[in-house]
């Protein structure tokens, strides 16, 4: 068994990560940290966990009862917090927040989309967890990156469900005002667009093109809906401007040893995925340009799904252990 | 014109009055208060008034400049606010909150109901409006209290949308939560019992019965819908226990008059009324049990919209003047 | 591993039984029969289960192959379909209909709710598994059942999502007309009735109370939302009216082995139980009465949840095998 | 008073249509025409109409007792039926199809977006009503093709409520598959693009760029919201590609006798026009290109709304009667 301490336990991510662990054939929570929280059921907390776990918020961290620690707090909140504790070197670090996405020479820590990276994730100590978003929009462009296919500018355009904005209530996630509403945020500035353009360079070092990224908020709890529109040159079946065909022989192929990914030949729909760890990818063409449709539940492929995902892989056990989630469908 | 005032305009109901009154055919705006909101725009924090108006917030209270002050304040501040100003005596009020709804010697405030206080409204200057919970309930038994047919307990549900629940986001407007979701508060419990209570007795003074009020959370923003079980005595067709097709009757005498309130013939849906100002009343009888269906906008005919019929009685022009919405239907 | 064979295979509950079947650790789906539908892939016809299976539909029907068969027809249809087909008696049934949950001496089928029924499930060949609105009804309940205690009518308000109204696109499951709405139906009338009856008869012999049971159509998609006020005589703390500390632990003690089905300390919502196999049961008491909230997801306690549970209790395995299901929570 | 007659009047637009009506201080419905539903109360069929009119549906067509027929058919009927009926030549026709909305020399029917055609509808006969997409759509690029700037390919997302769909129940308006839902459908290839293009290009004859549009749709009733993505050439600043200020000021110029469309200053969310005739058109720069964001209700300025507003341009009355709706805002 997988002995797991978890950090931020009493937060969004922090209650999916419990829901998937207390049924992980080989995952024990040693403890659940959350300060605000300490001595109250988890239960009383997470929604969905009555009669699932007697399970109580701790404000101790004991490190050195764990093999893995799973940060799961607010971003910019990870680094601060290692700089002011020490996690044995034995101990491997799941970080959920952005702290360490973007590689530098002062951190180890690997970008954890097993899709890309999958080898250096089972050999790493420290992983930093892809972005919501970020996971999303590369899965539907990787493929093409590592085709060097990214040579116009991407329009993309993705709807996130409110789980995406966090636990603590505020006008944007206040129900009476995003019922039945739209809106777009951060529009071409969105954070995660460092993590996306560091992978898709890894995969075509070239890349000069723009990612045109318009976030949007949607109606619904879960889930990332995203389109994407990119351009190519020369006349179609030409090898800078693939057919239909070859395009979608080119994602499964790429995607042909992933988990959860999968290139699928018909249009999407988001609740194919919400609570599931897949990612769905589909592509259509017209004349010169191809329109990717890509989701997945912002808060599994998304966050914690993805992170028991790489959780499995730095420790050699069955990717897909504890993942088996049945879709909620409807 | 009606030269009007308001306070907490930033408000759920401050805003959704202003909705009206900027279509209102007879009515002013003459000030629109909010410390905290005081210069800015009110199509600026109110959604759907941009472009329709150019009115700003203001710290001022020009009560001499006004015929009629809406207090649209949290309850138990009306109170408190009359204790430390003073408002002309020839300016007329009307009181969103409850602190005025249960008669009583140290107060002259009128219920608002026209239903069965019409001619009081016509003639008072200072006015309680009724809560929204009160309005739908009462309004499905009130033609029952008349005939002094409650003689047993009777059992209410009532299903609420979210702007219920007022504009400052907390854990149960949260829309992660909130959304697909049901759940039941203040069980048995509701202080508008008191003035539903205070209604039925008006009407059958002997009244004994409990009023089992369960207030349910509803995953909808606008609305209430509320179910009432009465139960009679005596053979079906005796005056005891009236056929359904005597309470139909009823019920349409009752409400001959409401310029609002209607007795349907089929089976209701909650759409039916939303942003209307009406309230439906359908009964459907089995044995010796009537199931009373009764339907409000909980912002309109539930507070606002029922405050500005009440305005328009107490300055004598048509009762439906500005009132004239088209149903949002979907 | 079970064997399995599925009729009405390409329905909202056959969907639902593939999505629980497909990770089910000791199941394996032989066959899911759909004419319409037969060569088509399963995942192209239900959501989420692209990538976790290539399983086609087919219009056979090979008995001799499996070892249990789940009818998931409409109602109305498993009888009819017996009479016109033969089952090889070593075959166990599974009937989702309500066809045979009435006990009558010409068929052999155990009313499958583990919570009362267990030797019997655990014994039987045939098996009627219960209906949604009937299973939360029925927990909430039983316990007072059995303590005799159910002397006056029961008030019943129960809210279901659009999955219990099937898969056929009609006028009260369109999208446009259902959301942000609230109805009723089958006012006192509904089919479930019968069975509630039953299992209630079953356990307090001399029930003559009625249950007044109005079903509401909810906005949203899974769940079913259930209360119930139940009158009690004499003083509280006598044995006819328990107090609510005496309450709690009488269904704390009626479910202490139950799989599913606990009694909660707090105030509940849906969304608690939805997408898993949960029941959770709460009570408040005021005075003389008290108000019972049950919750289930209509798809899976209250449909293919509960008859996976019980084909596990038939075959001996694990009764909670292939249900440790991660809750949606949002 | 103008006497108007409906045909197709017991479907969506119809309903609407009526909704607007009974409320409209000008308009007078003479005929409401459903062969299906002849003789049956208008307020039965149409949600919100309980207590408003006594109005009946009929299958009679007294042409020569209007001024106006509104046709509110489903495409393509509206062209059979003139080749079947004859229709006085002094009664105007509204046409909400889309079968006379791309000019042609075999009909005379102007087309209905008042911010670009004012004077030539205030004069004619035959009028078709622009599509729910297009009018959005082309409110965000008209005044960019006025001045020329269109030069590059636009990225055109729109999400529309389920009201857009229609009203026969069918998969896709499934409560249960469209609740919480995304997807694109018609994807580069929406009918609409022929209406929009044919008014981009009036205003700015040159253009060559493709509009990409890729439809969703929405897990919401009602609205459109719009995003596009314009590329410009040159420096920030030249008359190519100007400044943020520069295209707030081209927008409010444009608009500047539009009676319901606003250039608005802020970040927009779709409900600030729910249930309303407005569109609001906000612009973000960043370096070389704009984001525009453009929101209508797509049954009100997306259809009935617009075609009201182009009744009163017909008859030389106020362009603003009985549009003065309030927001539904929640």
């Amino acid at each position: 068994m997988i002995k797991i301490g978890i950090l931020g336990a009493a937060g969004y991510t922090g209650g999916e990560l419990i829901r998937l662990l207390v049924n992980h054939p080989e995952a024990e929570i040693v403890f659940a940290n959350s300060e605000s929280n300490a001595g109250n059921l988890v239960a009383d907390v997470h929604e969905g966990l009555l009669g699932d776990t007697d399970l109580r918020f701790t404000d101790a961290m004991p490190f050195d009862e764990v093999d893995v620690v799973f940060f799961c707090f607010g971003h910019g909140k990870s680094e601060q917090f290692l700089q002011e504790h020490t996690i044995p070197a034995h101990v491997k670090i799941i970080d959920l927040a952005q702290d360490f996405r973007i590689a530098a020479p002062t951190h180890d820590y690997v970008y954890g989309l097993p899709e890309i990276h999958k080898a250096q994730i089972q050999q790493c100590q420290h992983l930093a967890n892809p972005g919501c978003f970020a996971t999303c929009i590369q899965l539907g462009l990787l493929p093409l990156a590592k085709a060097g296919l990214i040579t116009h500018d991407v329009a993309v355009n993705a709807i996130t469900g409110s789980t995406g904005a966090g636990q603590k209530p505020v006008g944007t996630t206040h129900f009476s005002w995003r019922t039945d509403n739209m809106s777009v945020y951060k529009v071409f500035t969105h954070q995660h667009l460092h993590e996306i353009r560091q992978s898709l360079t890894e995969l075509q070092g070239s890349l000069d093109a723009s990612i045109d990224f318009i976030p949007y908020r949607g109606d619904f709890a879960r889930g990332i809906f995203c389109t994407e529109v990119v351009k190519f040159d020369g006349a179609e079946g030409t090898p800078t401007n693939p057919t239909a065909e070859l395009l979608a022989d080119m994602y499964r192929t790429f995607y042909a040893d992933a988990a959860f990914t999968h290139y699928v030949d018909k249009a999407l729909d988001l609740k194919q995925v919400v609570n599931t760890n897949k990612a769905l990818v589909h592509i259509d063409k017209f004349g010169n340009k191809a329109v990717i449709t890509c989701i997945i539940d912002n808060l599994l492929k998304g966050a914690v799904g993805q992170a028991v995902q790489n959780m499995n892989l730095m420790f050699g056990i069955d990717e897909k252990a504890g993942l088996g989630l049945k879709a909620n469908a409807f």
